[in-house]
């Protein structure tokens, strides 16, 4: 499901090393202004921006036409100067006169509330006009720059993401379930409509999950979910078609979202030459650098190698309730996690500060206060960084541990009318990731089906939603002397989210040795789990577990749960079941075991990375970054150059406050 | 009221004993698992189950098209295996055709949104459409099995509870409306529509309280609660009396839902022959098994005997937002509690644990992993033990003291609008009754001009809105020498919700020597009370009284009240007056003066419970329940025997931890 | 901006002294009734009620018709017993016939909900149905009693704030912008349409501000704001101009509601004769009196003179979640409060307390417990001691400082998508007044572009929206010798809340010697702000500034600002400017800072009121406010004598605890 097959960013970075620059939106500035910017942008190392996401009213102004006079000197203008454009098809949002004429293009809410133009994103994925005017617009933008010498990248719309309830989407989701159940009578056995009375006698009959008087079958739900993400990549798919005719030697992606509830990118990610991404870590959120860090494994995974970062913000946003601005150092770390993790650039929204609508507060490489600023000098510093870099493009990360994680599994979790609400996935698999990210390890992110050669361990933090194939997959990998670890509420469903009855982990409980009979929430206060002499707090969630065969690792302590067994392992080392929800100390402890069972131990520059001090590397490139506010001297297991200065560091690596240095192994 | 005119259930306990069983819905399962389901439901000792709720869908798959075949199989094999069946008309929730076909089915929300198919019980009450198929469907489920050997009792519908405001139910508000108002101008005096200029002119100008700018008027909105449960009324009468015309022989029910806020459940009382209730206590609340008991002893006053538990859980629901399950002996004590105030029987949902659908993480006495669980031991001994039991059936509790609860009271108290929205009438209700719980007394809900003959005292927390027919019944108890005391911002309002001027409680004060004068929502911080030499907090509200002729018991102290009377007696000693708000020690003293000043006094075979055990009397039987985590002796005033040990016990029963034991005195 | 042309309080006064009264709602009760009332008006001192302002279903209880023979009769009996009328044209709620015959008129909710009628203020400002209808009676109201000798004051309507985003707004709203900005391609310029692809090729594809996928453009928002407070002063103005045409020589008012967030006050002042308030100070708040005090300023600001106490409560509200009542001594403070900041009269919401309806809960004069209460004996006393203080009446107040405030700058300053939510306008103008009310001084409030003459000082806490004509008029303030002080996120956006580029700000830098680079919102935990040797913790939020020539009076400690300048004085000393958000601490000391530089002191016969006492002088009497539970003893700078006891206090006057007094200086 990863990997492309079309032109990629290899092509790209060959020649200009990591990308550098941000979204360019020339239609809000006048022609005066584009000739400063592109003047700033070349004194600031940008060589890629990203131009038109949000011109589509300016480029076709009335119905049907064509305004590109601006756009032509704008692309000949950043040519001329040697920055490159990766240009949009401009569909993200529609002209207010195509919401006027066509309120059907309108997206509608699960209540029926049909939302209006006056924002951005307002329309209905499956609306036949919305995609007719898209396509058209798309086309026609495609077919004046596809030869212009600027553009060397394609982006399609912008944050796909949409969800409608409307009638055109009803009857697509018909037609994506007849395509998938074949008949009613396959619809029904799938959603168990005997349940509450829910039998189709027509196809007529199903509606999206709309407003209703209590919980909606969640198998319908699910499959929204699912048919949902399908429509919006068809929109994507029929745009990258039209490119790929008319230049198909240039790149085309979409920027994603990280962790977006509303699109499966596995399934999207093959239909991308670049995989991209718009990455947002709240600057005063401590747990921000561990969520960024899964979340670019996440994209370098998706994208089988390099990725992009397609939008960050240099300093805040605006979109949070409360937005304080990054410092410069934060700024510097963020930009070059991902350049660790595998992006061969960082791009950020925007280019230059909007002096108007809706994201003016929004910070820019080049702010309301202008060059002389501290924002900009740091702007211009990461550019110079950035340039001194270039060799780590297109380098490769190896890692021997991987992380399951599945939309329909985070979908089918989260469903409302579970065990508990307060069980959420995406905090597990952060709070097992975490003591891989502490010890600097590279980790990948892989669907539960995908080819699990080469790995050595795999977490499957919160796996909730398995299908027959993922249970094939993951029983081959430990047959094949794979290590397995999974997380609480893991293997409980099947493809259409109903219960894999028996005890749980159904389909692993003959392997595992044990098995479970009652997810048990815990009350306020939780209970403590004792694991190699250490007693650990545990909280929301534990369950009730029989060992017959396998290994207790820890047991319960306290409440309804005393002595039980809550961390075990398979008879032959290969499976291992933690049966509760911890905090950190415990999950450092379990991620231990989990290493130790399957024999992964850090390698690299640095062995044992000091408190506050991030590492992460990438190919011959380890990245250090010091989120302390006092200076650190990092000790290294063999002697290194700074990139940047070029200072050798034999024995230990001098990392300054809230600072970030790359080393390279010195060449003796 | 209450009582009933059909067959009952004494009839059907006569000879099975005790009821034991649950929902059943073989619709879900092949044929095999029927079997497998009947056998395994004898091995528990269930001897009767629900079967039906939701099998519209099944029975008629398309419009008028009807399935009786697989349901013929299912009572035949129930009927074979000796287990009764209460069968369910299935009109909770019509099948998705009912509403793609006939949209005018839909509920409608205040705020105008017609709420879809997908989940269950969407139907408006008042649709003529839904109402036709409805009886349909119920007529001929009535028809085919009305003489099957294996229906015992009829269940119409399910939780009846839907409210809606769409433009039918407009129409049948004010057909209800011309009935219990005769003219418009009789409506324009009972809401008082002089204010803020709301004079109808003609009837229909009315409409449901929908969504408006501000405060809609207090009377309309009580108006429409009484007529929404009226139309739920009709629709069971209309099943009901379908029933009775085929079956007289065969008691007929629909599920309560305790002191569920959209029925009057008063007015229904009289047209089920057997009163049944859905109870689920929260597992980790500790004041759940308070709430439990109330409720348990408003069901048995609606029924004016025994009752039955209809649905419960034997470990966690899957509704809340978080679903510890219950301990074995917290299912023991939930059930036992059921009985010993009432219940002749403890029916849970479900037999077997749904693989799908909306409720698949609820539990089932037969869980999904399977008989050799410890859930499904605790459920074969609960079948056990009330086999044992068995002689309780039918008997009858004997309470001398009252709560007085009325709907209409409860809808008028809690108005938006009102002096505060912190004070609640259930906590009120539940927080005069603890202290009565505590000493295992034996306590009556009673409406409020209900018959008081035999009561020594009676209780009226919040009891807001007194009718005139009420003030004339509650005066004429303590003109016959009963004792009754008022809890704050009680006899406020008439039948309409217009406030009785004058000192407050207006139709009391000339009994009580005392009268109020403002409502006095108190700060943060609250107050104290002086009440026998005791200092006690009192917190959300008070009241300024002067008192005249009346006794004061308690005086404020703090604030603006430091020195007013709190809580006064009539000078003949009839008549006493709560004018705060506190915790569990003011209402203990309280409560145990109110019961000194009407001379009850605890009797049976435990005269004072010991901490954290519940004890409750049904008959000559003395239930105990432990909720600590320690066994406890328990003394006795009489020597006992444990009835399913069959221990003898002459001075103290022992109670294991978070166990619970059933005693009889011992016959000499 | 402020003052009025027509005929004004004076009038009234002159002859009457303080006015004293309140609402009255004579169609809610019976004939035998109003006689009572006048009777007990007349014993409580009672000259002015306000009548019919929700009597239209009672005047035309059928469409057209006019039923007016009660209201003659109600009016007589008032003038008999020579209590003046503040005589409403009912059209505040409109007849549910109207609603029902023509629901155009019902306003609708940003999600395109119609509300109904039920509850009050059901009406779409820019429905022409209701705009006919409500001049049709208002006009037949003011032809009847034109010349009743009762009537002395006209109120149009009641409260008016009803925002809707119906088709007739819509509609409306386009008018407004063809008037505001002549073409499409001036909206697209003002709206900055060039972002999010939002430009607009014709008026019709505009609409309201409705439900939208996402932010939506914040000059839309604006002006829309804009719109809804000229479209409901559109309808006063109508209603005025029947009355000024019929009665020219009475003095016409509607009822403000203080900071009202959704009418712009400034511009409606000029279209008022009277300007009244409606003021309902929380009375467990212990910051209420200062923004009551606050609130007061503003409507003496916009009269321009003496104001009108139009509504408030002698004890507790119904609106609030929790609603305690005052004590009698909050009661008077509250009321003598007003008259000290301006007002000429007391009048409360509402003379005799409803029996139904949705206000029953709201205190009243009369309250249901009758004329033998605390509350009613307090009405009374308030009574005595108004007619004493007649010589108040018309009396001026003279202040050397103002703040500056608008409506649009505060709807700008908390548009969403900002640097921070929690950043709001009132809280920070509330802490820059309470270090003034402190001190006892005179504070008027000003418009940005009025005449700032004869202030020494201006304050503009937080006045993020400047228009050129501002700038201008700032600038020429302190060109000409006045100091004023800018706090945070100030001068940030222009008329069209687009953002002023360049150092912040940015129309003041230049004068300034300092501007900044970045606002920045303050993590949990804050920093602090060194000023004048004193360390102040500061939160929320920061700005980054940079000092040239301005002198710089604080610094920030802690966090990424450590060292950067905080507060910053001009070269000149006449403009200063604080980047940071604090407690009371910091702003004592800033406006300390700020008076010391204006070279404003405290006059009057109070130099330093006792902690617990509030001081305010209006002309020459001194009204001390005692919010302690304690009497005290303040220390006068003069003789004074008591007006309302006659005692004199040559140094200190006594107040009681929860007490007040009023002072005059003691003729020699």
């Amino acid at each position: 499901m990863t990997g492309s097959t079309g032109p990629g960013l290899r092509d790209l970075t060959a020649t200009r090393g990591l990308l550098y620059g941000g979204d360019y939106n020339p239609e809000q500035w006048t022609a005066e202004v584009w000739a400063e910017d592109v003047d700033l942008m070349v004194a600031a190392g940008v060589n890629l921006v990203t131009v038109g996401v949000f011109a589509w009213s300016r480029i076709e102004p009335r119905p049907g036409e064509r305004d590109f006079a601006w756009l032509d000197r704008v692309l000949d203008l950043l040519a001329g100067a040697g920055i490159a454009v990766d240009l949009a098809t401009p569909t993200a949002s529609p002209p207010p006169w195509l919401a006027h004429d066509h309120p059907d293009t309108l997206p509608v809410t699960a209540d029926g509330v049909r939302l209006s133009q006056g924002s951005r994103n307002h329309f209905c994925p499956s609306s036949p006009t919305y995609r007719a005017h898209a396509l058209a617009i798309a086309s026609d933008v495609v077919a004046r720059y596809a030869d212009h010498p600027a553009v060397v990248m394609w982006h399609v719309g912008n944050e796909f993401g949409q969800v409608c309830h409307c009638d055109a989407c009803a009857a697509g989701f018909r037609a994506w379930l007849r395509a998938r159940y074949g008949d009613v009578a396959g619809l029904n056995a799938a959603w168990a409509t005997t349940f509450w009375s829910q039998a189709y006698s027509r196809w007529e009959e199903i509606v999206p999950p709309r407003a209703a008087p209590y919980l909606i079958n969640p198998t319908q739900r699910l499959d929204y979910r699912r048919f949902c993400s399908d429509t919006l990549l068809e929109l994507y798919t029929a745009q990258r078609d039209v490119i790929r005719a008319a230049a198909p030697a240039v790149p085309v992606t979409t920027n994603f979202m990280g962790f977006f509830p509303h699109v499966d990118y596995w399934s999207w990610a093959g239909a991308l030459d670049v995989i991209s991404d718009d990455s947002y870590p709240d600057p005063v959120d401590p747990d921000a650098p561990v969520l960024a860090a899964l979340t670019h494994d996440l994209m370098r995974s998706l994208a089988g190698g390099p990725w992009l970062l397609m939008e960050q913000a240099v300093g805040a946003v605006n979109w949070r309730e409360h937005n304080p601005p990054k410092t410069p150092g934060r700024m510097r770390a963020d930009a070059l996690r991902a350049i660790a993790h595998g992006s061969d650039g960082v791009l950020s929204f925007q280019w230059r500060a909007s002096r108007a609508g809706a994201e003016r507060f929004h910070s820019a490489m080049l702010p309301h206060a202008g060059v002389r600023t501290r924002l900009h000098r740091s702007v211009r510093e990461l550019g110079t960084d950035l340039a001194a870099l270039a060799p780590v493009a297109g380098s490769e990360i190896r890692a021997r541990v991987a992380i399951a994680f599945d939309w329909s599994s985070w979908w089918a979790a989260e469903e409302p009318g579970g065990p508990s609400a307060r069980l959420r996935v995406l905090p597990q698999v952060l709070s097992w990731y975490r003591p891989l990210w502490r010890r600097g390890l590279a980790v990948d992110l892989v669907h539960p089906e995908a080819d699990l050669t080469g790995y050595d361990l795999v977490l499957a933090p919160q796996l909730h939603l398995v299908t027959d194939a993922a249970v094939a997959n993951l029983r081959a990998f430990t047959a094949a002397g794979g290590t397995l670890a999974l997380g609480p509420f893991s293997a409980v469903a099947d493809a259409n989210t109903a219960i894999r009855t028996g005890e749980f982990p159904a389909p692993f409980t003959d392997l595992l040795g044990a098995g479970g009979q009652e997810w048990c929430p815990l009350p306020d206060g939780g209970a403590h789990l004792d694991l190699d002499g250490h007693r650990y707090p545990v909280h929301t969630w534990a369950e009730r577990l029989e060992a017959s065969s396998a290994v207790v690792l820890g047991r319960f302590a306290g409440a309804d749960l005393d002595g039980a067994p809550a961390a075990v392992r398979s008879p032959d080392g290969r499976l291992l079941y933690l049966a509760a929800v911890g905090g950190d100390d415990l999950l450092e402890a379990w991620v231990a075991t989990c290493l130790e069972q399957a024999g992964v131990t850090p390698s690299g520059q640095v062995a044992q990375p000091p408190p506050g001090v991030e590492v992460a590397v990438r190919g011959d490139h380890t990245f250090l970054l010091n989120h302390t506010r006092t200076p650190v001297a990092v000790p290294l297991t063999r002697a290194c150059r700074d990139v940047l200065t070029g200072t050798d560091h034999p024995h230990t690596a001098p990392v300054p406050a809230d600072g970030s240095v790359v080393l390279i192994e010195r060449q003796p």
